[in-house]
């Protein structure tokens, strides 16, 4: 299985599950991956930013992901995050997990990439290191890379390279950035990309609307991210957009910088996908209050999903 | 009347009202003050970022906060903005504003400090040019000014200098600060300032749990975050929390950096507060897409709201 | 006399004097102008960041401005800073610079500005709004505005936008950005634009081998600046390069960010170019050590030049 | 041999050679290491940032570092660069090197780090994760990781830490802090730590008066820290600086961000220090003109140091 283009509906982006000491958990990154296909998922992210993939050894990155594509066992592709200052790493990595299996690999500028000829350069060498067999995921995340892409820029380096066959859209504000792109491929003839959202889906239902193909992020509840997609597709846009909103205060709850992962590993440890919620160090930790303010948070969720499914 | 550590309640951060032609538009200042006045503004903020105080000539600055006072005539407590790359500019501004009947100044740190060193010698110099008479609210807004406080430093400032009464509280994460500082009156005596929130609101219901005064910030629908704060004082914390989350997903809207303030003009002017949406250049602009989007937004807030009153 | 591409030599970019009370120094601003004229200055730089501008009044600005501009009485071209946050303010300042007599205006990019679309956009709306009657001064400086430009994005502005006759040069590393936009005139016929270099002069020798057309910087001894590009011109390519590096110590010593400024102004007190080497608040000062180390750093150059003489 | 606060001289920031295909260079690993231990070196560094040690895969990390701590075979200590996102695998590294001979490591904080405070937390962390038993050199180099210290807070990290043994001082501006430090532990008494400096040495003269202890630094020509160093102790000050200011052309064009690290390795390569002068991508490369460029500073250095030996 090849990611290409058509790709859409729902690719979480994983966590990686430690125990309490910070040893990587296997037994929960078997049990993380069938809560995400349990819940619908059409795809999955690994080794991400989110997955804090800059906190494992190659070892340990190997062992996660080869955890993970046997429990997948080609069910749904796997786009596997490989970002790293170094080009030869990168590649090791990316073919690595296509050998095991992986549809595909996610690629982020390095923060110190400034003009977009240095982006246009940068992905040029990454497509060649990687070889024409390896699908990309371009990841657009301005808010923490400090890297900004035009609709012009992103439009060249696709037209320039047919690997690139995912945006993963987390650029805030990003809603024009959309429509801008999907109005090229009509108006303009690009070749149209499969274009999935991140930020923790907090703009779904409007990004949906602007022709994104779905989203490829973090939050804790993934069935809500299957649910919004899966009612938009169907015509329900209003129903979707209902679902979205009884969510939408713990969304915004995880899209905090830094303690969001704490959060959403938290609710994943509660919802019994994984048995720690323990993030590596240096990282942040939830205290007494923010359990508080949890509880309270995932208790009105609840209470409003009951709502909307008596109603 | 001066502002001290016990104000509370609401301050929008008022717009800036120009014609489409740019020219500003003192009618529209006068008919947004009666707005807020009209909406339970409890106190008010002009020439804050989101008043697009930096493309305003000094003159411009003048005949708006002469419009503004003169129609609050001293029924609320006016705070002007007066951050300036050059101290004496500030002075100025900051003296001619109490003068003229403000209750006292906002002041942001330059974006050039960068060491919690530097930035308590930078209070201390703006407390010693205003001198001890003039109320300061210091605003903690780093996503936009790459300025980072931390509690020791801000507890540190605020114990030097007694006339700095309020806290414009826009950290992001922030929650666990808000309560940090509120911990360490109650438990190492530390003086206790107001402490407003910004971000659009974007967490007032978790903000006023850990001990907020109130908000200050422009969110276009002012009536909301006095219903809040409202609801939440006389103990229902529960409708305080319904009635926020009815607004969250235009509140998320309106947080959109940039874009935000374009569609905070547009919903002022739907609702007939000022003449005009416009945003002085450089600056956004809506197109046809995002004011249908808005429509979709504005349309279902009104359903929400409508269900919890009948409820 | 108004600016065009062939444009050369030594443009100081003025400092600003103060009295020791930061008030405004008309006095010291028609010696301190006639000391770049002595010095051989082929035209002056005013308002610019190192002219403290942003610390300026309107009403400072246009004084400053008139003392300057009746000193030079047309003897050599006079650029005005004008970089602003708002069109409207730029605007002005810029027209009535030219009423005044200036040859044209320097405009730095926003720091807002991120992608290379948004700055060719912004320099479209700062052409139409100036008309096309201005001649205009692109300063790219990254250190400080964190705005960056590629080549390629460069050459668009320039194309479009004929009104922009100079480029002022301080990307650092920038030394094959310039070989490039030399490269692309030589081989690809783009229009021929003005290279003045900035960064204190530390690349001089390197950046007038390379194409530029001059220097447009504010180092204290403006003298070497036009010596040095005198010789070059002349092909003394090694004597240049003697004086230049005789001045090196001091010339690194002054592009100490921030600091910097303060190292300038008290050069030029010592020269009797300024009667108080005052930089306006906030801002850096001289403490007894540094005084003792340009004590040194300036005896040391002048014994080096001494030398040079002789041999 | 352990590092502690005594250390003082050269400690060169060591390059990582590759081969032209990229490969780590294990012979001009230990050509290298001859190198620097033959013009003079009390100390050496490896792993840093000009190492390009995020380019490194662990095992290649591992081997290097046993080449270069054979070669070395106690005469000087040898410093480890650990910095890393995740805190685990830097323990891991810093164990691995004082076990095979190394006689402290070096730790930056990461780029997410904002406030003082959570500096004086990370040092914590980091001091406690490593152990007691292992000395730390402190990285401070703002102008690369955008994370700043003051004074005060390098005071309470190293009062807290009687392990971190070395300041790494690189700010910049920073000759006022360096005093500052030095000035801390006259008047009040405050742990005495050895300062070595960075910056490519750019303001080396300067820094031994203000008391650092000599320099970290990659500058392609070790023998003039060392002889730096050594005049100025010896007290002739005058010398010291004159062979400084001869290298000064050359330090600055090394101090290039980025490209200085290609400057830097193709000018070992032309002194027999390594085979290649290969920066790992993505990295600088330099053109023809660079080469020309080069080899006229080359030239002229050599030509006024011949000059200064006949003086």
């Amino acid at each position: 299985m090849r990611l290409d283009a058509s790709a859409n509906g729902v690719f979480p982006i994983s966590a990686t599950p430690f125990a309490d000491d910070g040893a990587l958990d296997l037994d929960s990154a078997a049990r993380l991956t069938d809560f995400y296909l349990g819940h619908g998922a059409t795809g999955l992210t690994i080794l991400g930013m989110m997955g804090e993939a800059q906190k494992l050894s190659p070892e340990e990155s190997s062992a996660f992901m080869k955890v993970v594509l046997d429990r997948v066992a080609g069910r749904i592709p796997v786009v596997v995050g490989v970002s790293n200052p170094g080009m030869s790493a990168m590649v090791a990595l990316a073919h690595e997990a296509m050998a095991a299996g992986a549809a595909g690999v996610m690629v982020a500028p390095q923060p110190s990439l400034k003009t977009e000829e240095q982006l246009t350069g940068y992905f040029a060498a990454v497509c060649a290191a990687l070889g024409p067999d390896v699908p990309v995921v371009l990841q657009d995340f301005p808010l923490v890379l400090g890297v900004h892409f035009s609709v012009p820029t992103l439009e060249a380096i696709f037209a320039r390279h047919l690997q690139i066959v995912m945006l993963k859209h987390e650029d805030w504000p990003g809603l024009s950035k959309l429509s801008r792109l999907r109005r090229g491929e009509a108006e303009r003839g690009t070749r149209r990309l499969s274009i999935l959202v991140g930020n923790g889906g907090l703009f779904l239902p409007q990004e949906l609307a602007r022709g994104a193909d779905g989203a490829m992020t973090g939050y804790a509840y993934p069935e809500m991210l299957v649910e919004v997609v899966n009612r938009t597709r169907a015509g329900d846009i209003e129903g979707a957009e209902d679902v979205f909103d009884a969510h939408l205060p713990l969304i915004r709850h995880e899209t905090q910088p830094g303690l969001g992962l704490a959060i959403r590993k938290e609710i994943l440890r509660r919802r019994g996908a994984i048995a720690s919620a323990h993030v590596r160090a240096p990282g942040p930790k939830l205290d007494a209050l923010d359990h508080v303010e949890l509880d309270r948070l995932m208790d009105r969720l609840e209470k409003r999903l009951a709502a909307i499914r008596r109603s």
